[in-house]
């Protein structure tokens, strides 16, 4: 009965232990497709992070599906290099399994995204597809 | 006795689920310092990966100490808008906890990281420094 309990209670830890590290890390993202959208600064130029963050990268997500593995967001505070302009102001990153389902699902809602924009940027992103290497 | 073994066997199962638990997971990012050196793409401009992944990153890396949360490292694929140049080559990424103490792990060693570009690069990245909002 002992050695029941025992092997039992050992399973329980087991499963408790393999459940927690399902959590995403830094090497499961090896191999996955980002797409960072990048709002270059320029002086007078607006972005509102409130309304894209709860509003526009949501409504984008919602979008992408189980081909959607997490998104984040990043605030421009400095250039790293002395004495140059800050280079972005912001860069909003989706981690995609494939960039395939991630064209063909964008692509019923180019115009409602792009439509969004005006929402809380006056500045034209540039848009790199990158492989994660690390 | 069964209680007590009970009892052990439980703070057993505990231990082993807080410890998986402490891998990094996409929120742990938030409010970190993201250290992102871009390098552009331009025609005929090289990029060698094998040598930025096994050399240059782990030799910074090294000097960031436990300021230093994770990097990582991307390979430009393409321009996420049609007809569009790639905007970077690579980007590599310091996730870290203070800028300051980056800052001043760094500059006892910013000759030799600089001297090492001429070992994978001929194009000057750019910098951004930004936080981590989501």
């Amino acid at each position: 009965m002992k050695i029941k309990l025992l092997f039992s209670l050992m399973l329980f830890a087991a499963s408790i232990a393999s459940f927690a590290d399902n959590k995403p890390s830094a090497d499961d993202d090896k191999g996955l497709i980002k797409i960072c959208i990048m709002y270059p600064f320029a002086e007078g130029k607006k972005f509102d992070m409130a309304y894209y963050e709860t509003k526009h990268m949501p409504m984008v997500a919602a979008f992408l599906g189980t081909n959607l593995v997490k998104y984040t967001i990043e605030k421009g505070v400095a250039s790293g290099i002395p004495n140059q302009p800050l280079p972005y102001m912001a860069i909003g990153t989706f981690y995609v399994k494939s960039l395939s389902e991630y064209q063909k699902a964008i692509a019923p809602h180019r115009d409602t995204v792009r439509a969004d924009f005006a929402n809380y940027t006056d500045v034209m992103p540039v848009i790199l597809v990158s492989e994660v290497v690390r």
